[in-house]
């Protein structure tokens, strides 16, 4: 068993790393940080408990810890951040100095020495981490997952990536309201309404997506060469972010092919069995009107990313569109680093 | 005043023809039909009312007739139908031969001799009914409007359609769920869901739209030359669809010029002062988080259009985004067919 | 194991019962029936899935049969039945011939020798049993389950009826949309929105609660003896009645013991560890904004009902008021018949 | 044209207030304050605009002044406030030495020598002004209104009161979001849920209540005589608080006259006719399902509070029950204040 702890314990994200390590066979959880207003409480005391199930009985008793106090040392491995963007790019590089972190936040995600990964996406720029910690004299190291939408729809397409001639994705995201916190966004602004505007997810869809499914040599990253344009969507939904994807190719586009391409697509963490990995990532569904957030969002415990409606595009013989669900706070964030961090102690540790 | 008649007046885009109908000031309703159920009672106690504003006192005494009982005769001279599609193809031709039919419904849209008109888009196509007239030998006429959400995208589109050289167009839709008439999406569907798939619905917006943004010449009707793809989806909004644009022209796309002529775009309808024209059909909003369905939707007493978050599209140096938001079941159904029927009411008639 | 069957298998309630059978330790799903229209067709094909959780695969190649068919014969000893009023009305009584009919519906409640039983409450009324054999003939018997907002309050007031003199109870029920059937409540009718009104709900909870708190003496039941009102509301919520309880005792009422006794309360399904059965299925919250639906519907794998905001009233010295949240399709509809049928199991059978 | 300004101008209830004032006959709104945040901006520049109408011309170009500097001297008459709470204890008694401040806070509501008015209500307590003024040695004087939930509790019960003995009232209420202002109720609190509590609302209608329906001798307050219990709940509503009200008379309640007496109650407002006036304070209706917050809580431009369901009590012959919905932010808040203000303007300026 590895120690881990969690950066940003109280939050929305922070609460679903702790669900989804309470039961975890490979980590410990036994670190919790927080704010200075949490420190020094038990967790139970801290925290105004969001999610569904209950608080683990395991944390309640764990002492918060302030994230911002440099002295306090950790009996872990593995700390998963939840951590603001602000915050953390200025501990995230203090903990990595000793610890490995497994980030949820975007503060260093665009480091040329810090990898972005999704395990099934690519998996080869975790050799990033030995110049990370040659760059920057580090002992440990960060990795980062991409944002929630990106994760989702960088999934979806990579097996159409490795095995077609992309050259143009338009993606229009309906997104659930957890993702911006559990105060992000007031009940006004979305009872008989939706917000047709997501602060930097566009841009962060259009430059992750690219990164992810590009290709790594001697440490340095060449993008995916095709253009992708976003679209992103506020909707009246608590977890499950859904896209509307159309997709150009080079060439003829055979549903068929993409069908089979998409539902059998596995990659390492399938082989290595890693514990959240999904057995399959991408789960097609056949009726007209699934996906949907409410049925589809917990497909493989949140890991699984569901895609319907895949069709032919009208608009050319070399087009497509589908639709996909994807849990954002799991599968687009928490599972997202743990993930990360089950394929880093199975193939590094 | 002409009088006039609402077709189905029962349901919900009847009850909008009521409310709408209510104080203007050239028409004046005098028939309400419905289901043989509802025949022989007051309106007021054949109706279940779902509208905000209640119902208007003039029309509650009003004896409903049976929509399928041919011998009533109407002292009316134009018939505005929000039948179901499987009756409006039964009795609209038969209304035809004595009375001008301004329909709501879907099924006599796409046959060749009926107009299916925006008024700002489209009105020399009513040039077809003369010929309907003659071909089928009826004293009245029958002109249609189109799919709630291809009016909203076609009215947007027409100055830039007029103004540069449009290559593709995608589209992804926000539908509210009243467009789906009272009891067309349970509450078990949408709360904290949506819908990925709504019947006919891209097919309806990808062919009308064509055809609207087409020319007319003796009589026979050239669709317009470019490509055009949508997905539709229902979210938890009761009126109000908002739509996520994506075009494509042949040359560079500069974000003020096609801001300009989208805001200035004024047709017929504004020249001749028509009753229920909005003053702009295109409303413009600078706001990061604009338009909204909740906020927008009434915007011009229902009858305009909404566009915000216009902007360069990355994917290409002649790609622009918008998203946009319209009143469906005021200018994409009850007030689009009323603003017809005030068009051909001022030029035909 | 005791193989089981399910009347009306593809409804809300239906598919309730075939989730929480799937792992059952003692029961073993064999049949399932629904209308003509299902019948002869492998049940995933007849059935639109609602819940969260997917269709259990044990289920899906069960071939349906047609519930109003009377020559089938099954292959059961217990039936479930998710009927509707009418149908159960008529088919209820002609399975109970053969079977035993755990019902949730309501056509049979109110009759003199088919008892309501609420385990934990009046698990006695089984006496009901031998009279209505004997009074029908029936080799079978029906069992009935109370209404889903009785169900929840009646628990309730189980420990304060058993210890302390109940004058009056009022009730305001927040009732989730899942009560009224899929297609029970309308999107238009709940967004932004509540309806004030349940067809009969008022009286079912008037009535059935003074019956299970009632004792049976020779076969005659005698209702308890306070007077009860309720106000019954839908609200935008999926799955979870929330209920304001004011209760008016005869003396003084003690908070810290009330909420001792409910807290504390356990009954037969307890002692006799029946698989569905909570452990306690009263569970005090003490935070000031608890019970939540979503937040507390799933406690005890939805069979225990939350109880917050436990208080001293104003209005008198011998009052109190609470809120309590109940999972309305688990412990108020399908949990209630199979720990009805658990019941029957391990005392009868 | 009395001159008018508004404290707090640009929240929830500010706003309110500034729709109401756009084209009131006897007003003439000229000043807006906020916080130092705000101040020095156009108010357009100033505002995020929460409501359905658009911002009225007429406001746009006012330069915001902070509410909390001294020395800003305002060319009105009378100030709204709809200040925070704590805002409102130090500024409103700084106003009120020069300014008429008619007050949507709670901070002086309690205070002895300021009249809480309903003018439909309790109009009488405006004598409180005179003995305010000595008191303090103001030149202008506070008046307030109740909280939101109580006015519109408070107005049916009115002609309750003055015809029947209310002996208990119970109240269980089902609260908009926009009472806890536009960032009061996050969208993770309210989507498939609803809230329990409401911070201090129970105490304010059980207070409140009393004290509006006392009498007043001698500048001395008596409360009403009866008991009083509320439990309050928030709900996903937008506008429009739904209350179920429970009351049990000293004597037999006669619905017909409980219904007579309720639709035809009308006051001094109504005699006077002043402006914002509802022609019926309380509008009944006689179907099932209502009164509905979507629906109902326009009635009377929102000043109307309409109460339906009204039915004789099971639980005793003394006893009938109700639910009512009222406009919490118009009836309830700034509609509230401008009431007081037009019935001081008629009978005291």
């Amino acid at each position: 068993m590895v120690n881990v702890g969690v950066l940003g314990a109280t939050g929305m994200v922070g609460q679903r790393f702790i669900q989804l390590l309470d039961s975890h066979p490979d980590f410990n959880l036994t670190s919790l940080t927080a704010s200075s207003r949490s420190a020094g409480k038990r967790y139970e005391d801290a925290t105004t408990w969001y999610l569904d199930d209950s608080m683990p009985e395991s944390v309640k008793d764990i002492v918060v810890t302030d994230t911002n106090v440099d002295e306090v040392s950790y009996d872990v491995d593995i700390l998963f951040s939840s951590l603001p963007t602000e915050t953390a790019a200025i501990v995230e590089p203090k903990f990595a100095k000793n610890y490995i972190v497994a980030s949820n936040a975007s503060a260093m995600r665009m480091e040329k020495d810090v990898p972005l990964v999704i395990p099934e996406v690519n998996h080869e720029f975790l050799d990033l981490i030995e110049i990370q910690q040659k760059n920057r004299g580090w002992d440990g190291f960060i990795v980062t997952n991409p944002n929630c939408s990106t994760i989702a729809l960088t999934l979806t397409l990579k097996p159409i990536y490795d095995n077609f001639n992309i050259k143009k994705v338009y993606v229009s995201t309906m997104q659930a309201v957890s993702g911006a916190g559990y105060s992000g966004v007031s009940s006004m602004a979305i009872i008989d309404n939706l917000i047709p505007y997501i602060g930097s997810e566009e841009e962060k869809m259009e430059s992750e997506t690219l990164q992810l499914l590009g290709s790594i040599e001697n440490g340095k990253i060449s993008n995916a060469n095709f253009r992708i344009s976003a679209s992103c969507h506020r909707v009246a939904v608590i977890d499950g972010h859904t896209e509307a994807v159309f997709v150009e190719l080079e060439d003829n586009a055979n549903i068929g092919d993409i069908k089979t391409k998409m539902s059998n697509f596995k990659s390492l963490p399938q082989e290595l069995d890693l514990y959240s990995a999904p057995k399959n990532p991408i789960i097609i569904k056949e009726e007209d009107d699934r996906p949907q957030p409410r049925l589809d969002r917990n497909s493989s415990n949140g890991m699984g990313v569901t895609v319907g409606r895949l069709r032919k595009d009208i608009i050319s013989n070399n087009s497509f569109k589908y639709v996909l669900v994807g849990h954002n706070t799991i599968r687009g964030a928490a599972g997202a680093s743990i993930l990360n961090a089950e394929l880093i102690n199975k193939t590094i540790l």
